[in-house]
């Protein structure tokens, strides 16, 4: 922790001069951007030397704190380089933990297939909050892979929050409340066009006790797969392990989050979603907290398994120009459905995020072919059709 | 016009089965895409062989016709292979002549300059409206681009459209207003680095008499460059020859419209501008019709002249890897941008306009560099400076 206050440490501003973020900030690009708002929207990073061994703020989120009873007191992590590590109980200590932890699992095994290392960029804010952000570029096996933990403080509009509880509480036009979020998030695309791009997302969202409403929680995540060709063998290992791990937990959740999957990377403007799916789960808190845990944590121990079986299958498949073009105009589609449509970025994009965390999820090249066509007897065919009806692809 | 009925004529379904677009059209994306809704949300496009002398409806939009006073006539396109065309004096007739123009005239001054052809795609739709789209791929000097012309007709929430007029107008909740909207618009990327890409719009809106009310008017467009370096004596001259458009007409309106512009392009998340500007007005309707149809053919018939020349001069200077580079993710950025905060792209993306005619603005390629850095003294920088402050950049 001691980096933290380390006179190395390079302070730099990410806000640039904006007086247009203001206005455009008003014009809802997305539901959830209108939802909440980090408490700061063009905010300070500080980069740090080594990764502090919590993002959280330390002495405030203590697992047994009522936040209504309890003022956060004034804190600067810059002014308390030795903060206490947050208490294990706590479900943000914990989830935190759980998600640095698959951050090294992951890299560790990417590393080992690919034979090149991961860069890694901590930074933190004033206050608590920050991320770590690992990206491989231009590696043997993966032209850019990215794994970014992140933790943020932020508010949201009480009559979002009222939305949300269901209750009608009474508040001031200008009231936000509180909330904590933590997440990981990944994305990773290989040079060989039979490999596929995998991406997934785990993440924990806490509102704070607000005018005698206890904070409220919720879970949401998922691990899918865009592959350029089919490959029925594996996308049966891909969703049998997902399948495997979902009905450990609840024999109806794979099929529910494998219907979810195929809505929610629809691109709607082409009809057909961005990949051959996975599983989603958003604002999950219909039972105990901990067996939502439990599973999320089953789930993100399940993405290696998954994924690099599959990737070690295929890097060094032949493939030619035309199988190489394919692939960029797939990763044109997939820039499209990230910037259009996903909410993780949207939200990123509109409230401040580190750019280049949130958009390390986008290719490292792309391309628009005007009027692209495909031959209709060939495997490219095979897969438009595949993603033009994904629910009829049932893989388990 | 014998070709709109001809046996020929090859009918693509563009809409695909897709129970998401309505649940994801309402969540809004831009306060543009709320405003109007495409009359038919998935429309039939039907390909002809040859451009229809006009896409507007015949015998409908004539220009002394007063339409609370006359019902639309059942007409098919299909079935009337030689409508009359529209009278000249009509705006609507005047504004799409106008715009075939232009992109007659773009065409062939690219066409004189790289050695390629354009290859054009005219479609239809049942009951009238449509779009000539032009594009160039893989040229000698652009990788790729794109002149269409469109016409529309659709209707927008009553809401909307008493919130633009201004005026308490009783209406039924899913009362729509109907609207027509002729345009022209493009893009036009070069391989070359030291080339800057170029684009413009040019469009004409009205609604129809509704509830007493007389039909609304408006105009919108502008012509705006993109290079990934600064060259001052191309700036000046750009942005001369429309600062000369401009003070033929209003001499307030270059400082306001270049300021507008500067406006508009900014990538809000980035805190930079797309490039370095040119043009662009919004809901011009503040004198009269005439004044304002003269301005934007005086723009228009200016494309030309400011950009060709840059090109021109620039089409064979060497380059090196590292400026190609620079190039690609400064198409990154265009990306975002179009994707993100354009108005006509979302607007198209969410009410079921040809895929292929929105997207054309798209690159043929664009790469994304996590954390990309450019030397602190070099041009690269010297560009980033100027998109990051672009009011300061007075050309003119």
């Amino acid at each position: 922790m001691a980096a933290l206050a380390a006179a190395q440490a390079q302070t730099i501003t990410q806000s640039k001069p904006n007086v247009f973020a203001a206005r455009r900030a008003q014009r809802p690009s997305a539901r959830f951007a209108v939802k909440v708002q980090a408490a700061v929207a063009a905010p300070e990073v500080t980069y740090t030397e080594t990764a502090p061994d919590s993002l959280l703020r330390p002495g405030i989120d203590d697992p047994n704190r009522q936040a209504s009873q309890q003022q956060p007191p004034p804190y600067s992590s810059l002014a308390c380089p030795n903060p206490p590590a947050p208490r294990p109980r706590s479900m943000r200590g914990r989830f935190e933990k759980m998600i640095r932890g698959i951050q090294k699992q992951v890299c560790a095994a990417i590393e080992e297939v690919d034979g090149n290392t991961f860069r890694q960029d901590a930074w933190t804010r004033p206050g608590g909050g920050g991320g770590i952000t690992r990206v491989m570029q231009e590696g043997n096996v993966w032209e850019k892979a990215g794994v970014a933990v992140s933790v943020v403080y932020g508010t949201m509009p009480a009559e979002a929050y009222r939305v949300a509880v269901g209750k009608d509480i009474p508040f001031a036009k200008d009231d936000r409340v509180p909330f904590f979020a933590a997440g990981i998030s990944s994305v990773m695309h290989p040079w060989n066009p039979h490999c596929p791009t995998m991406h997934f997302n785990y993440r924990y969202f806490e509102t704070e006790d607000w005018k005698g409403i206890p904070g409220q929680w919720w879970f949401g995540g998922g691990t899918d797969i865009t592959p350029n060709y089919i490959v029925e063998e594996d996308m049966r290992h891909f969703h049998g392990v997902y399948k495997a791990v979902c009905d450990r937990h609840d024999p109806t959740w794979y099929d529910k989050m494998k219907g979810d999957c195929d809505d929610y990377f629809m691109i709607a403007h082409r009809g057909e979603t961005r990949g051959l799916g996975g599983i989603i789960y958003e604002d999950l808190n219909d039972r105990d907290k901990e067996e939502i845990f439990a599973f999320a944590t089953d789930a993100a121990n399940h993405i290696v398994e998954a994924y690099v079986p599959i990737v070690k299958k295929h890097k060094t498949d032949p493939y030619s120009p035309r199988q190489k073009e394919w692939q960029q105009i797939r990763r044109g589609r997939y820039t499209e459905f990230n910037l259009v449509y996903d909410r993780g970025t949207i939200f990123g994009l509109k409230t401040g995020g580190r750019i280049e965390s949130i958009l390390m999820s986008l290719p490292l090249t792309a391309s628009w072919r005007y009027d692209y066509q495909v031959d209709p007897q060939g495997p490219e065919q095979k897969f438009l059709d595949a993603v033009r009806n994904p629910k009829e692809q049932q893989w388990v």
